[in-house]
């Protein structure tokens, strides 16, 4: 019976908890990430050591109204290699200011989000949309996509039984939380597939907690992309991608990261000290010292370090409640705006509790 | 935007608003039941005012550990007709003692809700089966569903991903809760279509709360049937039923009434007052006198005093929030040990928290 | 055990609870109200049959942006007694748009009730305030006061750890949820009396879910008071009253009607029906017919008919969860702009979330 | 308005906030622990380096049906002073097993608890007993304490209004959740004097959430202790205690660890690399070569690597959601079971769902 004494697990952990554990503890440290923004700075440093230039990959980054607006577009494979990121395009909204229970700032991100979402989804104006919240929603930070989900205008009940009653500038909106398979027993892409054909969308927009392998980076930042939901990505699993080949529309995701794992801030805590040591050591005498601590060694440290809990921790701010609930408020608010041209910003703001 | 305005509704209540304004002032009133105890009750007040008798239906009831355990059997198309229900067994566990905080209580009724549902569905050993929660998660009474879902014992992955580690004893099991009409925009049938024809189950189990229309029942009755889910049934909707020919398997529903219409009350205020009065007038008298008011015209007046919150009113026990908790624990429990023979009392008390 | 079986209590509940049997029977019935407009229009009919002019009660009416204000003043004992309410001020807000999940309405309501409770609080500009939540955050129509106390801007620690931080125009606030009788097992009253000794504020600000006895003003009401908190008031028990005398400072309530009590509906039923069968007999006979009903006989029939769920009854809209969270949005940004000047209309919005 | 940006904070938090910046740079850094297993094991490490015995402190450990109990008294000054910790005993649980949603093993514990409790507290037969949950109910890790007193079996409003309806063997117990001085404004210790003045217990019981420097204790250790709560303590500020000399009656304390400091993680980290670099290092090289790290300028590179989140994060397992709900049952039967002879076991596991 101990099945049930396992935690409700998100797709991706699962994955990661199927594998052999001889590969495991045959790899080599990399910490998790989920955005594309790190993804690009990793690859940047690794060409940077091996002089080979970072190719198959454009980055563009600009200042927007206080928020940071990356744009990377993975062109082909050799970008995609580099990256361990699919071809398509990841757009990044930065903004410190969304960990502030600050209104003006969120109302920001909300608009930035809506004019960034119209831009990368290029929906025709009749066009349907099945928005999907993945995660826990009794996991505090892996809540976001479903509590998204509450607070989305949904209009495809209403064209199919009164249509008369949904003015111009309204999609056909529907909105699902699937759950995880630790409660249902079902891949959640088995239940998207199973609603999808149902619902016959034109796009699926999920939404999804994420890890950053930055803490600067959680709550402050969201992710778009249209390339697909690859639950448990960058694992090498068979789980199946869900993306347009193989739900027949469109995949476009938002993400946000809500939690950095604790084997990253390990990682961390012992690059800098060998860093810190690198210095204090003259000359090349360093690198003699800190050899063995390279690769596999470091990740045996850190599951020696976290074994306790069977590496199951998340670091999140104390706080993290309350950033749940205003990010799920944002991304509603922007959402809505993207999907119903008509909605204006205050009614966004309104229908988004 | 006056639909966001619009509360979450259950599948059957977004039938009766979407009838015909003209159609509902022109019905007679009937109280609102989805217990085939009181369609009986009803069914059988009525033969015995038409001096015809009931057939069709078959009846028996007996005392089972303290609680009131009572079999009905439609076995024909006359019997459905008088009760207004589809052909099939209904079962009923009636314990008012469900409404106390009472360990014992819940404990007994879990056992005899697990071996009559043994009885009732008959699953092969190796069935699988899904259990689908159905209701709003957000509106207390409507929330008993979801709460069970949360409380399954699933097995499904666990057989798919790693089955030496399920003993034997164990069914195939997976559980969802598609949520309602007013969140998804989606019918909740067609999400179930959609995930049963990823998840080929054997039976489908479906848990709602019910409307009863009688207090006494609210929160100590359970009902099982294997008649499918006829969501908005009797409101002559052509909502698609879920039954064995439309989903392709078995299909079983575990109710609980945790609500009386505001309705019924009223019209059971009316017809104490007028009983009243009959008993208070000498001789025939009365009947002339309260004739105005059977039928239509009494409808008519209950609709004129709930008319200011348009009839959407729900009368509960203050008590509501420990009730729902108390019960899905219950309904879990005794589902756990139908579902997995190999579950014991003791287990699943533990597993259903 | 079975004291834990009992739901946890309102106090004023808990005092009805306590009474005699033979009293409650002993009473003719009368409607609960927790509403100075309703009792004002009842006293208004009382005064119409007796031909008695209604003395010692002003009462103002007047539309303010769509929103209804009542000003009633009880500035005698013949008008307290008449009304059954202690002396004092209540300004009644009456805005049906309330119940619609409309962002305009609820600001509207949000800005008139700052202003009226400004005027009626008069306090200094370093006025200290203790803003106190009635009510079981666990029972939702029970919850709003807990749930306001959530979303108060409270500044006390600020005052007093780093006073410099605090801008001009914010006052000395805190804010407590002292929980309910059946699960503290503390009258509420003792709770806040030992708070108010040791935090000494100027003015305590009660927040509390009423019980109302007309549908149409459920959740479409707010009720400001000057008079203090009587706790089971108008029940004759011996519970403390906490106001100017016996706490030493101001003491204002805030008011909400939630629920009705399904007496209530049974009752007006059961007028309805008189009064339409009195239409139907000619002349004079009806009087002689429904004579039996008046007073007493029909609280009996009330109790018959709620007597298998004790009379513990509430009626609410299935929408009762939104509503209480716009509710307690809406009460906290007026609350927050009228404790602090300085609060704009926009970061009462944002704060009161 | 940043004020109500900062996040709700526990007392004790709010007390390291209010540091002087400076002070904290100047600090060594030393591992948050608030659990005296392993002050001790400190304690007893600094002695073995010092060759100092550790004086005023008696250990004792033994298993108890599967349970690890450890006994300290600290018995005089020196041992404070060695320990970080006031006099009195201290009693600790210690059963991994509590981190499985394990039926017997929560049974178990709750049992011992019950014991050891009565052990510690030899209450007599007729005293009074406040029970006080500390923490914010809105943030999972934290909400242990409001979640237990939730779940005590109040009876001190029985005692009051019907005596005659409480049997032999309960004791006159009430039990209050005061909020976090974010929410509230008021200092906890000062919502608790003014509560303990009107209820006047002979004891008061403090549940609240700790901190523990070790992963493995985390959700698996409870302690016990007769010491007083300290909010704040260790961190040297003037915040009041509250112990039988303050309250005037005696005070207990329950904990469960729930969550681990990210700096303790960074720590370990650091720790584990510098000590297999120095193994790695052949004679008394290492020494040499890792003495800058020591003291102060480890905590520097903690708070760098931190500094992002403001050293405000938490490290908990995935599962957090569930371990809180399980260990408030067992914490709540434990108790329920001290304060009232009478509750069998069987009781307990009822009341306290």
């Amino acid at each position: 019976m101990n099945q049930k004494s396992a935690p409700p697990q998100r797709a991706s952990e699962a994955a990661v908890a199927g594998q052999d554990k001889e590969t495991l503890l045959s790899r080599v440290w990399s910490p998790r990430t989920d955005l594309a923004v790190e993804a690009h700075e990793l690859a940047h440093q690794r060409t940077a050591v091996d002089k080979t230039p970072l190719s198959g990959v454009t980055h563009q980054r600009q200042m927007v109204e206080g928020v940071e607006v990356t744009r990377i577009h993975v062109h082909n494979r050799d970008g995609a290699k580099a990256m361990g990121k699919p071809l398509g395009h990841y757009v990044t909204l930065f903004s410190p200011a969304m960990r502030r229970h600050d209104p003006e700032a969120h109302t920001d991100v909300a608009r930035l989000l809506a004019e960034e979402l119209q831009g990368l989804m290029k929906l025709p104006k009749n066009a349907r949309v099945l928005v999907v919240g993945l995660g826990n929603s009794h996991v505090t930070p892996d809540a976001l996509g479903p509590k998204v989900v509450e607070r989305i205008f949904v209009t495809r009940h209403l064209f199919e039984s009164m249509p008369q009653t949904v003015g111009d500038g309204y999609r056909v909106v529907s909105a699902v939380a699937p759950g995880v398979l630790g409660i249902t027993g079902i891949e959640t892409g088995e239940i998207i597939h199973g609603i999808v054909e149902h619902v016959h969308p034109d796009a699926v927009v999920a939404v999804d907690a994420l890890a950053s392998r930055s803490l600067s980076r959680v709550n402050a930042t969201v992710q778009l992309t249209d390339t697909g939901i690859q639950p448990g990505s960058g694992v090498g699993n068979k789980r199946k991608v869900l993306d347009a080949l193989t739900l027949g529309c469109k995949v476009f995701a938002i993400g946000v990261p809500t939690v950095v794992d604790a084997a990253t801030i390990a990682n961390d805590a012992m690059d800098l000290v060998l860093r810190q040591l690198a210095d204090a050591v003259p000359g090349n005498g360093a690198n003699a010292v800190f050899d063995p601590l390279s690769g596999q060694e470091k990740w045996l440290l850190i599951q020696e370090l976290l074994e306790p809990m069977e590496n199951n921790l998340m670091v999140t701010p104390k706080e993290v409640d309350q950033f749940i609930e205003d990010t799920a408020d944002t991304l509603a608010r922007g959402l809505n705006m993207a999907l119903h041209p008509s909605v204006t910003a205050e009614e966004a703001a309104a229908l988004s509790k």
